[in-house]
């Protein structure tokens, strides 16, 4: 196929590309993905926050193209866990996506599908990280501002995200002592219900 | 297969990776890619000048995987012609290639391998470029500054330079009253031949 070739500017502060619409998630429709459940419950009764956003650039399709989206996720706790992306699997299982990290501090959960703990990896501004295929990733912002990012990966890979909304990721990154902290997922939830979380 | 991921720093002011060594191409090993061959031989006789580098990672082959690199292109002309890479086709021809600036001033030279005139994109700090399968590419700095950059493409994408080395780009980005100007390549020539560039 004949595609034209193609310059566009973004902006790695607000992460935005002029003249093309993001894709935005709010917290009403990530239900599942945060633990704290009340606390979720609670900031949506005052109001429906933005928690990320991703301008997606699927300019072609077929054998050898590639997708690539910039990704802003805004800086902010559902309760204790930092504002994060839902997270996904690629449909094609075999596709790899580099993310490169323009602004702010984050981390990345890997996940593979079917074996292994999950890494943690730093994420923050001037990194890059390699997602290799078959690993479930959620990308999250544990700064106070903006976490922007790209992501790029095969025209053929696809989102998956029923498969990681079933179980969700084993582990949360969540503020502890003023500090991002890892915890089983199921740490957390007991903290929570003993109210000291 | 498993592979770690994995979470790299990169500094942007230099386009270099700690602890992983950039592949380097001077100016003597870029025989035949500037215009003005003169100009050329007299730069070399004064010493072989750094003209750019590439930090591969390369981490992994086979389906869905992805090659990336971070790319540092120096400031400098030969003769009238900003500094650039060879530039290349892909050896598996539908491979597409996302271009990510990070720093400078730039464009990226695209020729369809068969058919069409070149485009000249603009390629500066803050802008992405998608560069079709089938299209030679070639990246030129045309500012005062290293320009610093992002490539990411899949495993299978190889690189071709030699059916780019046959016949050059057809088009030249040269400084012509201090400004970067795109010229033909034979008009460049005759330029240089009437001893006017």
């Amino acid at each position: 196929m004949t595609l034209l070739p193609l310059s566009l500017n973004f902006d790695p502060a607000t992460g935005l590309i002029p003249n093309r619409e993001a894709s935005s998630r709010y917290l009403s429709e990530l239900s599942g993905c945060f633990a704290d459940e009340y606390a979720c419950q609670t900031m949506l009764s005052r109001g429906d926050p933005l928690v990320y956003g991703v301008t997606n650039l699927d300019l072609a399709n077929g054998e050898g193209q590639l997708h690539y989206g910039l990704g802003i996720i805004r800086p902010g706790k559902v309760g204790r866990e930092y504002f994060m992306t839902r997270g996904h699997l690629h449909a094609w299982r075999p596709a790899a996506e580099v993310y490169i990290c323009l602004q702010g501090q984050g981390m990345m959960i890997l996940e593979h599908e079917s074996d292994g703990p999950a890494s943690l990896l730093p994420f923050s501004a001037n990194s890059v990280v390699y997602v290799p295929g078959y690993t479930a990733h959620r990308t999250v912002n544990i700064g106070t501002q903006p976490l922007v990012y790209w992501g790029i990966l095969s025209a053929k890979a696809g989102h998956d995200y029923e498969a990681v909304g079933r179980r969700n990721f084993s582990q949360v990154v969540v503020e502890l002592n003023g500090q991002p902290t890892v915890l089983q997922r199921g740490e957390y939830g007991r903290m929570i219900a003993k109210g000291v979380a």
